[in-house]
């Protein structure tokens, strides 16, 4: 789909990046930020400003595998040299996997059909050395089958009020958790690992939700409770938010048969759960 | 086995340790080194000097998943305390898994029956952002299967004079590979692995390997010409050295019948390859 000479042309990217040396995704006055670390580089490599957008607000200050933005920019662009000079700007804690056209109606956040996050646990009495930054250390055993038992108790269509930041600017509380698995970690990394799938997340949902189940593991609260915790709709009766380090945005599903272009993009995605994917 | 008062106790410990901070795991003059470190944590700890000896000399710039070491220290020491003084003192590079006493005759270096050593490869167009100083980025798409033909005609016990650096001081370069696995890594750490499996290795030996099947990933060398190499001798008919940020030392394998107090500290190695251990 070239766009005419001239008239700006929509494009998508890929992209993974470590939370660290940033103040979340979005902007800052404060300090930087992702999107702005990629509208300096795209700035400098189309010469003209461009402004970038992601694909959600939530949970601003993950790390992310595959996140997925798009912007406008000039027609006709080389995409490889876009990609390679994006990587030579926006690095070292910014890779930008690849860039393609898309057509003016994709958006990154809207066209979202779901996510999928994954959360690190390090569960071990000595502490992680390469997962630094990157997971929740935990010193004593989480029991696991009660975690996996709340987290059946938290499947499906739900209002999740109980699970949003108190300043969460969502319409509706409600979303549908389609998938939340608990299981073995791989060393050195994590040992144990969370993983959401949802049609969206509202604010601090996955890192709460994630609190929740480390405290069911703990013993601090039964899995019969997240019923009772869901009706009522009080954020102080989940637990405490998990720390946003061991939280990785892993996927973002998008409608494929709608954006053919963001097919072969999407595969650098790792799957969603597994022993690595294809070679 | 508790020893008599005031009669030194052997004593074997399993670490983690990241590369990055260090020139490497021996004592150095120019640099801070894994052994100093640990040695100046137990100084302090102990309140004696104690040497500290590692499970090999070879190859001593890499990660470590579970290194073992072994030293002689006052007897009846409190396990629990020495590991996290030594967390404390050491980290947050060095992760101290646990410390066991050990009978006299134990030696990590000695002991050791075989090891296990595993190669990160990060094979895509742009770079890695979470592996960055623990895998060999490589751009251009590696061929596999002529790398996995190479591999096996590497596997048994062979002379390796062709991949031992040329100051290697072994007296016999004889060592058996039982088992070199080329597998799908996992995102985003790496996407491809090499797992080399033998009785010992011969100064660089692992790299020189992985060096060697990465050049058959190019099609630089064919795996036809492995057996020649092999018979060769020659270091200059071997591919160049891997760097050494994509080495990790994941496991040291002992005769656990013979040290039954090391069964439960090994268990905090990773499992030689597959999809995570047990939780």
């Amino acid at each position: 789909m070239p766009a005419r000479a001239g008239e700006p042309q929509a494009y998508a990217m890929v992209l993974a990046y470590d939370r660290g040396p940033f103040h979340g995704w979005q902007l800052q006055s404060h300090g930087p930020s992702v999107q702005g670390r990629l509208e300096e580089a795209l700035a400098v490599l189309t010469r003209q400003f461009v402004r970038v957008h992601g694909s959600g607000r939530t949970d601003s200050g993950v790390h992310a595998l595959a996140q997925v933005a798009h912007f406008r920019g000039p027609p006709g662009l080389d995409l490889e040299k876009l990609r390679t000079g994006l990587n030579a700007l926006a690095g070292p804690a910014i890779a930008v996997h690849g860039v393609v056209p898309v057509p003016a109606r994709f958006h990154a956040r809207h066209s979202a059909l779901g996510k999928v996050y994954r959360y690190h646990i390090f569960n071990r009495p000595y502490p992680p050395v390469f997962a630094r930054g990157r997971c929740w250390w935990l010193r004593a055993p989480l029991a696991v089958a009660p975690m996996e038992a709340a987290a059946e108790a938290l499947l499906g269509e739900h209002d999740f009020s109980a699970f949003r930041a108190r300043n969460c600017g969502a319409v509706s509380p409600v979303r549908n958790v389609r998938r939340l698995s608990i299981s073995a970690g791989e060393l050195p990394d994590s040992t144990l690992r969370i993983e959401i799938e949802a049609s969206g997340f509202l604010q601090h949902m996955a890192r709460i939700l994630c609190g929740t189940l480390v405290a069911v593991g703990r013993g601090r609260l039964a899995p019969g409770e997240i019923p009772a915790i869901l009706a009522s709709g009080r954020r102080d009766r989940a637990a405490a938010t998990a720390p946003g380090q061991g939280l990785h945005l892993v996927r973002v599903d998008y409608d494929l048969e709608a954006f053919p272009e963001l097919a072969s993009l999407l595969r650098s995605a790792p799957p969603a759960r597994g022993p690595a994917g294809p070679r």
